[in-house]
């Protein structure tokens, strides 16, 4: 018989706080600023744009355990704890002295990780007496999350989804829609930030940036409407932590420790989810464990960008954030992991990164569907195109430690399956997926609009 | 905070036999025929299609418990034990006195609970060197979890997909594709058996008995290759078990008793893995559980259909059966619920209906579908348009409990998710699916050609 497989958390051990990683960084990200006054960000200032809640938990740096509310916690048993599971085919088609696990968040309803910060922050939202909410979505994970979490607390939702994602994934779109949410392609007529793109460039296939900006002009435009964010920020960020602290747990089960933690990364919401918790020992106790973000080879502002401040959003509704950034008007090429196709880094993930917490390396699409394939093959999930890059990043890790003939622990995060886009699969095996790396030219081009940082 | 929602065993938990009801039935079924000489079948009459354990296993009316084989077993553990959850969302949002359960099967890599069939007929297949393996599949579901098991087992595969379902599911056949094996649209031009159909019906939408046929003789006419069935067959019933004994434990963990288990019903593969397991107790220990197969309207064979011996297939290559049939001639309509269209039941199922051990209800296509979405909107799974079937009854149960006061324990099996059936879904959403019943002609026209049982 195999090993043990899987690790499973009894209820009673699903995490009870997430964990706030600002209180305990050495270097606190710098100051967010308001957009209008270029002042240092205060919470008030988000309150017109998002949940109250949300606003302070953006910018808390002192508490490093926020409690999880009774209400989320109940929500959080739909499918937590996830499983921790061995990824023994995989290790044993690599032939590698690694020992492989993966955290597997796909096993949510929704099919991903979003799940964990949609249900707090649509859970915020009831709290404070709203009753309409907005968002954007590239792949469609978060705003598949976020249509099930407003069902489950009774807001209205409306999903702004970036063109060529509502175009390539159709079944998204109508699990949004069986959810009870109002689903439209972004750039759009319906707001004047997409107006103003569409005039430009009528084939826009869209952005994350862009679909951002029109889901924030919506909210900020109806009455008791708030506007929620699936990544980049430090509170989902926050809310996804439960994924490491309970990886922490379950590692503890399996009786290791990993060597090294890897996530795919778009805006960062599923690499901080499961490295924050591992990084703590790092910061306060010395630990040695490193820490790998995915980033897809076309979208690389970890790899190649700049760290200046820069808006979240194509318009520049948001506030100006420290962060690498490939400029916020970066228009990423149409590769099938839509949720990677985002200009920039959170303000810690990019605080973390310039002071050597963690690196980045960068996959190319074909790269990480040939690894998605070998690990459906092996361990049978499916994986979505945006934890391709994870995989693929891990076997690299794998096969090194097979040429070096040492064993390593690598634990990566599985954020999602790929059910829905199998389309990307067919042209894959059709050999119709470019590989892209855009030019310095192109990088710089955008790189002009955004601001120095004030001190860093 | 809600009361305990998810129900997980321990990997240690995890059954390591199979039930196998025929052993404890007061009536045993009917000997199955060779169809050739008419002549009850012998294990051996199995050899040149099946799997040789497997046909031992069919015809095994004497051992109670099984053992699963620790390489069946290491696999299992994937993804097994699968979540009994308690469905609190749909209890409130009925305002029902009952308590409504579920098993989870939909949590499995390839999404429904055919997996734990196809590792038992592929391992099986490799243990006595088969090399190939051919199948059919309806909805995809079958088909899916066999390309992932032949996979696993170092096997080749070739599936006949439902010419109607290839053509609504390309992401079905992606997937399998993704797992490696080869996808035929049925009826095709590559074997006989698909030859005759097309040339009386070139527009044919096909069937799963026609499926199976041309799988069956690309089996028999292929050196080294098997044929492996995902329902309808004792041996694959044998294999499902592992799902009521898991549920079983289950139960117990939640401290209650199932007044009622239902499960949808297309050739019973589901249906009896979640019954059979607590039918023991109704046949050894006097319980009085009730048991409802939740059919559709369109194929009503159970409701509606003859006690006669009849073929598993379209064509004639099976044994006679003895079945509650439709004919195997018999045309479904083209409801989303592809692994439901299917003109008969299984040897066992037939006998313990007959016996009055269970009951069957039938149900529209768009009350299913009503039924799904429901669940979805309150327990976040987007159901498989099979499992809608019995969601629609296990609420028709649900709501006679409110009308009547009364608190009743019910238990269905989600056999697994529909999130490749989100198509389905937008259809009904456009109020674009069709209600249908056949009539009586419609049924006694492919009737005629049953053989009668021989006795009763």
């Amino acid at each position: 018989m195999i090993d043990k497989k899987r690790f499973i958390l009894p209820e009673n051990e699903i995490p009870t706080q997430w964990y706030n990683i600002q209180a305990d960084m050495v270097n606190k990200p710098q100051p967010m600023l308001n957009p209008g006054t270029h002042q240092p960000l205060k919470a008030e200032d988000l309150f017109p744009i998002f949940a109250e809640e949300c606003a302070r938990q953006e910018l808390n740096q002192t508490d490093p355990w926020i409690d999880i509310p009774e209400e989320v916690r109940d929500q959080y048993k739909f499918y937590r704890s996830t499983p921790l599971v061995r990824a023994t085919e995989l290790e044993k088609a690599l032939d590698t002295p690694a020992h492989i696990y993966f955290k597997n968040e796909s096993v949510s309803p929704v099919g991903s990780h979003k799940l964990n910060s949609a249900l707090a922050q649509a859970f915020y939202c009831k709290k404070q007496g709203v009753t309409n909410v907005t968002t954007e979505t590239g792949a469609g994970q978060w705003g598949t999350a976020l249509s099930y979490a407003c069902r489950q607390f009774g807001l209205e939702l409306a999903v702004y989804m970036v063109k060529i994602s509502y175009q390539q994934k159709p079944y998204r779109r109508s699990m949004m829609q069986t959810y009870g949410a109002q689903v439209t392609a972004s750039p759009s007529m319906s707001t004047r930030a997409g107006k103003d793109i569409l005039t430009v460039d009528p084939q826009c296939s869209g952005s994350l940036g862009c679909a951002i900006s029109e889901a924030i002009e919506l909210a900020v435009n109806t009455p008791n409407c708030k506007y929620a964010l699936g990544s980049v920020l430090n509170h989902v960020s926050l809310h996804q932590t439960v994924i490491g602290l309970e990886a922490e747990k379950q590692m503890e089960m399996a009786g290791e420790y990993p060597d090294k933690i890897i996530a795919c990364f778009g805006g960062g919401s599923n690499f901080s989810g499961i490295a924050y918790p591992f990084m703590r020992h790092k910061i306060l106790d010395g630990y040695n464990t490193q820490f790998i973000a995915a980033e897809p080879a076309s979208c690389p502002k970890l790899t190649r960008g700049k760290f200046e401040y820069d808006f979240g959003d194509e318009t520049g509704y948001t506030p100006l954030i420290p962060m690498f950034t490939l400029g916020h008007k970066f228009q990423p090429a149409n590769i099938h992991a839509g949720g990677l196709r985002y200009h920039g880094a959170g303000a810690i993930i990019s605080q973390l990164l310039k002071d050597g917490y963690m690196s980045a390396v960068d996959i190319q699409q074909t790269e990480s569907f040939r690894a998605g394939v070998l690990f459906a093959r092996t361990e049978g999930i499916v994986p979505a195109p945006e934890s391709c890059h994870a995989i693929a990043a891990t076997i690299n890790e794998a096969l090194r430690c097979k040429e070096e003939g040492k064993k390593e622990v690598l634990l990566f995060n599985l954020s999602g399956h790929g059910l829905i886009d199998m389309l990307a699969y067919d042209r894959f095996f059709a050999n119709d997926l470019i590989d892209y790396s855009p030019s310095d030219e192109d990088i710089n081009k955008f790189l002009k609009d955004v601001e120095p940082l004030q001190a860093k």
